[in-house]
């Protein structure tokens, strides 16, 4: 492996050990267990998992790795708060979820490290220009900090519950 | 910049920015604001900003960038839970905090982008020479991802109090 790749190869291997952490916390749960708030007031644990969905599925478009699985989850999950949308079945969040990671991986798997190093979609090209780091990288670092800032709230359920 | 300066650019850009965030959040606190706990029962935000504090200095010697600078938050916020121990006042955190992250931005400084393919302090050279991610950029990007863990659950706190 190239120096290049060794980077690449270390920021997806945070990646997937996330996805795995979040994987056995969501997907053991059962419906009921699913509505728990992670603390009192706050999103309840299925709307930080279709919240993530919706988040990883928006990276296929941004990465430039293919169209949309989910669009429709934006509405229940990016641009409204929990508990104002009635939410879809957990067995249906978890198929999303595990098809948009699933996506993703494969389209990681085509990118070499200097695509990684190329603009990524949300960024004009002069904005780029000006900034080499608003790169692909930066996206799959950004959304793996995203993924680890919910799952610390969604630990905090007890695991009577979880 | 190289490419491989570029992704080693990339991930320090996150690190910079998870710990400013952390700055703000948890500086603006007053002494009994920061006894607040994130969830009831759980860790009290003072405790977590003691313990990111107590993870980030030990990054000083597993990245070789020189001796730890308070050692002894080790017994108070990593090997003990929250409500064991009498904590120190937050301006001693504040200031262990800012020191800390302060040393550990010089010590980044120093590093080459083939330093942070090198071999962490954590790993014996076999367990290197298997596994080359097995790295300072490892360490990195893992203690980027524990920040915002954590930073994802003191933001559960209402903002009245914090």
């Amino acid at each position: 492996m190239s120096n290049e790749e060794l980077f690449v190869a270390g920021a997806l291997n945070a990646w997937k050990g996330n996805v795995e952490r979040a994987d056995k916390l969501f997907a053991s749960l059962g419906e009921d267990e699913l509505l728990t708030e992670v603390a009192p007031g706050r999103n309840r644990l299925i709307y930080l998992w279709g919240h993530l969905t919706a988040t990883h599925d928006r990276m296929l478009t941004i990465l430039g790795l293919g169209p949309r699985l989910a669009p429709e989850f934006d509405a229940l999950f990016l641009s409204t708060p929990d508990k104002v949308s009635d939410l879809p079945p957990a067995a249906e969040v978890k198929r999303t979820w595990d098809e948009v990671n699933g996506k993703l991986r494969e389209g990681f798997a085509t990118l070499s490290a200097a695509d990684w190093l190329g603009k990524h979609g949300s960024v004009s090209d002069e904005d780029y220009a000006r900034d080499p780091l608003r790169n692909r990288f930066a996206i799959l670092l950004s959304r793996t900090s995203h993924l680890t800032y919910h799952l610390g709230q969604a630990a905090l359920v007890p695991v009577s519950v979880r």
